[in-house]
């Protein structure tokens, strides 16, 4: 009685479970199942069932009568074979529903609510489009700050957790927005060659054109297990890895997958997600770096100042030593902007090279300098000049060099794009704004992160001046429908404002 | 550069354009597309894109490298064959988005972003959690009755519309959630032997065991062309057809396809779907039926008495001549649920048999009447008359045949179920409830309105005494299966509430 058989069918749905019957299937077609509606797979032998959403297929060769198909994700969940015998039923709609419907009738949520969703969402038992009526009805009444402390301790509660075993476990954390901001690679190294625990676990680029993990890759392995992680952590103090392996705050991965396509960026799950990542991570003492300007993801010093209470609201709650520095984020930081451009202008710091990027020196030795006096033994005040002696020492190249070799040295680094277009600047004065949006949106179409040697190289800054014709920036491309590409964004929009000579 | 392959991938998303990309495929890959991203696909020859929502696949059989899968909507909106070359490029949001997001954060929205958000979802260009953004944004904040009248308006001019020349064109709708209430039926040859012009439009079941579609079906044909529509309703003055053929409001049938999953309902929806569906149909008088009780979709009469006024707000400004009547909600009306049970209660109350279901025949009397005094020529207060002498002399049997024969009389009606299963009472008493939900339910699962010979016939309503052992109610199936499940519902709950006798 309404027994069908498995079948895997190879597509990616992208966090949501998919089953697909046969529009002429006699379970279909006696259930009375509506496209769209629930489903429950339920396994001959005992065993919890699982949840998907049905589409209907009218193609033999993906899903035939008498077969169910089940998607990647759903498949692995089920963890049976092909052709094994499952039984269909129409799903209840999972119980926390009823606490999203609260909260979009603008009802305040308490903690139960938010883990019973959390665990809901986790076990694959919501659509996309229940996940994003979730999403919106948080971002819309807004979340009261004890619901954003909620919901961060269920995403933490719903995934694993990283030990360190040691009092002090350092990192930091940029919100985002300004291209070329690889302080991450300065700081790890100064802060480690100071004696400080800082496994920094970072993401790949998501809308950007580079992440630290992406720009790291240039010189090392970034992809290692837990066990090779926890082992150079602790030899060298540090690591500079991607931290996708772990299962940290699932959660928060799972409604990032909604979150983006609807362009949501709310202060409540920006909180959630950043510091539920750091703290499932093992971290102890984070330092948050928020970029401000006009056309940096945070655009007000008052926005500014309310994420950063948010943050020590929450922070504070879930017992973190939490720091918020709010940075100048009117232009890109550095003057490369993409995976090899950046490495180059990080070994250029690391190297005290005279024509190194000053911004980033600078900017980097502050972040770190306010790490380092998380260690009680170092004298409030202090940080910074600690911070520039273990630069200017060779110190912090040396555990740069360190870290690579322990991570394992890319030994066939990826070289700059052969393509190469100069911008010309239209008029002679000074450069008086860059927008960050327009350059990482050239850098991303010049094929940046995917490839490493593609992006865009500033020569000129806010402040210098400028002849007519000479190169604001240089565009590098691998591939030359990339490369077309850019430089027509560069027609429409070339980033830079020149103003009239002060 | 970029050229695919055209590929159709019998799968049916459901109101959602979908792409498929092979994971291998080198314009995924140097894209940098992620999944659930949009992406906008490019004829070769000239002609405005479509877009979709990107699922990444790794079956070759399905879609393989080189090819660009498009989901049967999206394959279809393409409008070229199989094999044609075409381009893929990121999609740039809908511009109307920002319009969602003004609506998330709490803002009043005008009619023009109303009709531009409805222009691009007709189009296909919003994804289902873009969609989905859209109605909690609705649903949360609530519409002003301002914004029901701008999303109704919008509904009306992204579809078609019908156009009957003449000043009085009737309609009736109830707005759900009462088993058996199959007045339709009943009203339409009533107002139509008057002469009045009714041309009705009905749906199928969604949720329901039985739609006016499906058990007019009974009966004769539903599907019919626009052209033999007007024909039939020319001269019979009715038709009694499923309106799913005309693209009358399409939007509505496309927001319907993400509030049913999400189990939004509220009355701003509710409004304007209703309203722009009979607006689209060329009505010009509509009677709206609202039951109300406890176990109906409006369960007090001050929630209905909003909804009314609702309706009259946006009827009265849309130029349509609307009249509401709040009715009995607290039981199923007549007999029989669904198609074959239905059909069998209104061919007794046409047929005025002495054991037609009183209920039934006087509330259709009821509706009638005030559907007749949309007449000028009919004094207020006489039109109950006029629809009793109108079924009492048999003129509305007549008219029924008659429009059963213009539509084409089905050959072959379907039977009662074989299966039959009595339903005892537990205990003597009077009946002081049924419950509206449960026996939907049990009707639904005995096969209704799939199987149309399925169902439950109910042998006693609110306030008939009843005996130990003596039957409530009895259910007709006509597979096993289904037969059980419904038994099994009886076995927990059997919507049956018996009091002590007065």
């Amino acid at each position: 009685m309404n027994t069908l058989k498995l079948r895997h069918v190879a597509i990616d749905t992208h966090k949501e479970n998919v089953a697909y019957l046969h529009r002429e299937c006699t379970v279909y077609r006696t259930e009375g199942f509506q496209a769209l509606s629930k489903i429950e797979i339920h396994k001959a032998e005992n065993g919890s069932p699982i949840i998907a959403v049905l589409n209907v297929v009218d193609d033999e060769s993906i899903t035939a009568p008498g077969e169910l198909g089940l998607c990647e994700q759903a498949f692995r969940q089920m963890g049976v074979q092909e052709g094994t015998a499952v039984r269909v039923t129409h799903a209840k709609p999972p119980l926390s529903l009823q606490a999203v419907h609260r909260k979009i009738a603008g009802e305040r949520l308490e903690f139960d609510d938010y883990l019973a969703i959390s665990r809901d969402i986790v076990a694959n038992r919501y659509s996309k489009i229940e996940m994003a009526a979730f999403l919106v009805a948080c971002a819309e009444t807004g979340m009261e700050r004890e619901e954003v402390l909620y919901l961060t301790r269920s995403m933490i509660e719903t995934g694993e957790r990283l030990e360190w075993g040691e009092p002090l476990v350092a990192d930091k954390h940029c919100v985002g927005g300004i291209p070329g901001n690889r302080t991450t690679m300065l700081v790890v190294p100064i802060v480690a060659a100071h004696g400080m625990l800082i496994p920094k676990t970072s993401s790949r680029a998501i809308t950007s054109p580079a992440g630290t993990a992406d720009t790291m890759e240039v010189l090392a392995r970034v992809q290692l297990d837990m066990q090779r992680l926890h082992d150079i952590a602790r030899s060298e103090r540090a690591c500079l890895v991607w931290g996708g392996t772990a299962r940290l705050a699932p959660l928060d991965d799972i409604l990032i997958a909604v979150e983006r396509p609807l362009s949501l960026d709310s202060a409540g799950q920006m909180t959630a997600s950043i510091l539920s990542k750091k703290i499932s991570a093992g971290s102890t003492h984070l330092l948050i770096d928020i970029p401000v300007g006009p056309t940096a993801k945070v655009r007000s010093s008052l926005t500014a100042m309310r994420l950063r209470k948010l943050f020590e609201y929450v922070g504070d709650r879930l017992g973190l030593h939490l720091e918020v520095m709010l940075t100048d984020g009117r232009q890109p930081v550095g003057r490369g902007i993409g995976p090899v451009l950046e490495t180059r202008d990080v070994m250029q710091v690391l190297n005290n090279r005279p024509d190194a990027p000053a911004d980033l020196r600078e900017k980097s030795l502050q972040l770190a300098g306010r790490i380092l006096e998380f260690d009680p033994d170092v004298r409030g005040g202090q940080g910074y000049v600690i911070a520039r002696d273990i630069l200017e020492s060779g110190r912090a190249l040396r555990k740069m060099e360190s870290i690579i070799e322990a991570q394992g040295k890319n030994p066939d680094p990826p070289q700059l794009g052969h393509l190469q277009y100069q911008v010309l600047s239209p008029r002679s004065g000074v450069v008086s704004s860059i927008d960050n949006l327009q350059m990482a949106r050239i850098a991303r179409l010049a094929g940046a992160p995917m490839d490493k040697g593609a992006g865009v190289d500033l020569h000129k800054k806010v402040g210098n001046p400028v002849e007519k014709g000479e190169p604001l920036y240089t565009i590098y491309a691998e591939f030359p429908a990339d490369f077309q590409f850019a430089k027509e964004a560069v027609q429409q929009e070339n980033g830079y404002h020149i103003g009239a000579h002060s």
